[in-house]
């Protein structure tokens, strides 16, 4: 695999000289890549400063790596002409199985044996990888900006998923490790991808988007002992159809309902995200911070309103609000204000200054699995120095902590100085909860 | 109730100088007021360029509006002080019944009653109403904006998520006609806010957030008659603790759990929301779009991940993603590229334009109840145009339609140019499809 991630040397088949064109904008984007781009075009002698090649044959050099963006029926006869010049491909066009050209992909996969070149693809995104500034991906940088370096790992079987993953990644400042769009899973698949990940220094959490699975059991296998070793978040979609939905049996690839594919992954104790917002905020939670144990939770907040919503959705997030013990109460009632409320949630109210956070997770860092702390930044009370207070609790506390800052003025500036301190910032209550569940799983 | 929302003279007992305090801002507020406000404060001859009062008694007319921010303690002495004077009252301070002062409240409530002055709150926010330039919230501008005017009414017994709701009003350029937010309810209550946004010409849609309700029997009688109406959203908290839950039973206020407030609102078809994100996606769709019949959805995407979320979020709804009619395929299997999706989700892929979205559209308009534009715009196909394409859609239309527009570097201008064409779009599938299901009921 690491011919895939780091590989040195790479050929482009099908690179283009227009930037508006699939093979122009992964040249562009090749364009960074640490290692030597050779760029495939018999029409061309030089493309965006590099010279091209009119076969994989002419390259001086064997490459680690072959990246195919030809028509789908170019692809044998293009695969056939890369053996001996590269071990792993990948094909990023599409027009096989996803729409019915079986036969085609057959062959693919028959001169992939024969050759030995392992495919990632077909109809695939292929590999980011920022430590190598390596971006195959035909998305232009202008339309969509990378997010940045980090150790989460994202492996997508749908290419647009990919592409929302991204964004929102950068969006919430969620930095990437490894990032794979791996289409029709014709010879590597999500197991394979899971395998590597595990080994991966670089990775910490890894991300995986399903359509389908083919192999259950050898999926299964691969999820658990990477779950195992690192936080594996998985969104399984197509839900609905049981024709789409995955294959399981504990005898090989019969046709499985999505039920069978989630009571699985409960028993195993794999995380499950239920939606796309629920798969990022997780993410971002185990990016920022080091899970926890248990399942009593501290509320504190500065708007009672916001902490009841919170409650709410520890109760069906199984998660305990639990009462706050006698030390606790009588410590805050002596220093807090008498109208503040000496209860879980612990409500600071308007009157709030940035010190109660801190004064209030002191006194109660013991007591507790896990915290969120609600900021409404509309009230004076509330200022960018709670940045900083909470960076300070948080080093005392080693235990999960995330935040939600309600819409403000200075929510913005305030939600990134809290992240720079690796609090993660959520933008409602309850997804707020939703993200420290997926921290004390 | 008109003298709470459209005064034409207030009072505001507590006024401050200074820009920091309570009093202060809620002056500096009122300075933009279309009516006159007269500051009562003993120590100052003028405050913000206004003559000051030292007490109510010396306003030279009588007033339609009292504000009152000062202690809770003196209440009854400034309420007293008032008798004669103005026909109603906002009492903004804290301290009464929602930290145990019960005996205070109840005093209030007395002098109410023999004055004949009528109460919101105490411990509450007040009034915002646009049409008068009416804003009575301790929040300062500059750190919490207000959002434009537009058709949602908002009933908030709790401040803080009354600020909560106004922020995400704002970033998700969803206009409000009245707003309040009504703390203790001593006098005051949901019901009667419900009676009068009921009548009001300028809502179209009332938002509510309720932690208890009192007189559970006059609460469903006036939400069943303003649902009746308009369109009325209801975000219940405190489901966790049956002693929070509302007070329900056919013989008045019995103490109930949540589960009977839930059902009872289902039995009556009132809309409630789950979460805050839930309320506030379904308040933009309401306030954008007039609701429709049917629970039959098309979901046109140019991404085939994003599509099969949204597809099973349907499902999960309760709404239909029902398969292409016959001439439909035919057709748009004529117009389309061999490799598009000509199914439900109908899939533009990668190599979408933005007119595929209107030829779906115009084929399909008369065969579902609505529609789900979904439109990643990180390929260079979609293009701002798209929102002149969605708009020329949408007139023939006349049924529900709304969009997800992933991340992207073009998807904020698109945003707000699909919007201004009273499109309502979101940031994930699963919230576009909870949207239209709001659309739907």
């Amino acid at each position: 695999m690491n011919c895939f991630f780091e590989p040195r040397a790479i050929a482009l088949v099908g690179a283009s000289s227009d930037e508006t064109k699939l093979g122009g904008i992964i040249l562009k984007n090749l364009l960074q890549f640490k290692g030597k781009v050779y760029p495939v075009n018999p029409k061309y002698s030089e493309i965006m400063g590099l010279k091209a090649y009119p076969s994989a044959a002419d390259i001086p050099e064997k490459c680690d790596l072959a990246i195919i963006m030809r028509p789908a029926p170019e692809v044998p006869v293009v695969l056939r002409g890369l053996q001996g010049r590269t071990g792993c491909a990948v094909i990023m066009s599409s027009g096989f199985a996803e729409i019915g050209e079986d036969k085609l992909q057959e062959e693919v996969k028959k001169i992939s044996a024969e050759s030995g070149i392992r495919i990632l693809g077909p109809n695939c995104m292929g590999i980011y990888n920022p430590s190598q500034r390596l971006d195959t991906f035909f998305l232009p940088h202008e339309r969509l900006k990378r997010p940045k370096r980090g150790n989460v790992g994202i492996v997508s079987q749908s290419g647009a998923i990919l592409s929302c993953l991204l964004g929102a990644a950068r969006t919430s400042r969620t930095g990437v490790s490894k990032v794979v769009g791996y289409g029709n899973a014709m010879d590597i698949d999500e197991s394979e991808l899971y395998e590597y990940l595990a080994e991966d220094k670089d990775t910490d959490i890894v991300v995986s988007y399903i359509e389908s699975v083919a192999d259950g059991r050898r999926f299964l296998e691969k999820a658990k002992i990477l779950s195992g070793k690192k936080a594996l978040l998985i969104l399984k979609s197509g839900k609905g159809e049981s024709g789409r939905a995955a294959a399981f049996s504990h005898t090989g690839r019969l046709a499985g309902r999505y039920e069978v594919f989630h009571s699985l992954l409960r028993r195993f104790n794999i995380r499950e995200a239920m939606d796309f917002d629920g798969l990022m905020d997780a993410a971002k939670a185990l990016s920022y911070q080091r899970p926890g144990r248990g399942n009593r939770v501290c509320i504190i907040t500065n708007g009672g309103g916001s902490g009841v919503l919170a409650a709410d959705e520890c109760m069906r997030q199984g998660l305990e609000a639990a009462t706050l013990p006698g030390h606790a109460k009588e410590k805050l009632g002596q220093v807090f204000p008498h109208f503040y409320g000496i209860n879980n949630p612990v409500d600071l109210t308007a009157q709030v200054r940035d010190d109660d956070y801190a004064t209030a997770l002191e006194e109660l860092r013991d007591d507790y699995d896990g915290f969120l702390i609600i900021a409404l930044p509309n009230v004076m009370g509330i200022t960018e120095g709670l940045a900083e207070k909470l960076k300070a609790s948080m080093q005392s506390l080693s235990k999960p902590l995330v935040c939600h800052i309600a819409e403000g003025a200075i929510a913005g500036r305030l939600t990134r100085l809290i992240e720079r301190a690796r609090i993660p910032v959520y933008s409602s209550p309850e997804r707020a909860v939703r993200a420290l569940k997926a921290l004390l799983e």
